[in-house]
């Protein structure tokens, strides 16, 4: 089945593969929670596949729109401007397609108290 | 008063000040429900202040326990080589500080929940 939506998971990339392992957790259960759509796993470098790779493969499988989440804590030159450039370049190469992009997940109040939780646990008493 | 347990968010850094944002509501979010605990925000690089300035400070106010949590999504090189290199060296220089390092916050279910959770509400119906 060719899936119209995608919701591509935009990370950081490392050189050291288990760093990828959270965020393979995340597209697993984002996949999961959304059979209608095709969840991706994409990197700004050191790792692949690279956004414009990705965005060129969903839109050979027949994807009309694509919504690209940082997996970022914060944003910085990666989320507010190597990205923007990126997206640029994409909506020149794929001009009918419609691409959205949110905020950081690191923006997301339930994630920020989830990490304040989990922060305030590891103190030892 | 002087507080003799302290928790250490250690975080990555970066170039814009606007990546610290989100680092700086955790540390104050935690603090608030810490009220017995110094709750410090420390860097691995390009922000200030690095992990042994925070620590240094730390122990002359008279912290005798130190918690430190990597505010980290990935496990990758910084997590796993570069911050128990940092804690090697903090360890002989405070032979008597007690040092604990819990796994990085993008290990915790309730973090990774949240950040699904998220990334599901992102996609455009």
């Amino acid at each position: 089945m060719n899936k119209k939506k995608a919701l591509i998971l935009f990370a950081h990339g490392a050189r050291d593969p288990r760093w990828a392992q959270p965020f393979q957790k995340l597209q697993q259960l984002a996949q999961a929670q959304l059979p209608d759509a095709m969840v991706a796993l994409s990197f700004l470098e050191l790792m692949e596949p690279r956004l414009p790779e990705t965005v060129s493969q969903l839109v050979e499988s027949g994807c009309e729109q694509i919504t690209i989440v940082p997996v970022f804590l914060g944003q910085g030159g990666h989320v507010l401007r190597d990205l923007p450039l990126l997206i640029d370049e994409l909506r020149v190469a794929y001009p009918t397609l419609n691409i959205a992009v949110s905020q950081a997940v690191g923006e997301s109040p339930d994630v920020l108290n989830a990490m304040v939780a989990y922060c305030v646990a590891s103190l030892e008493y």
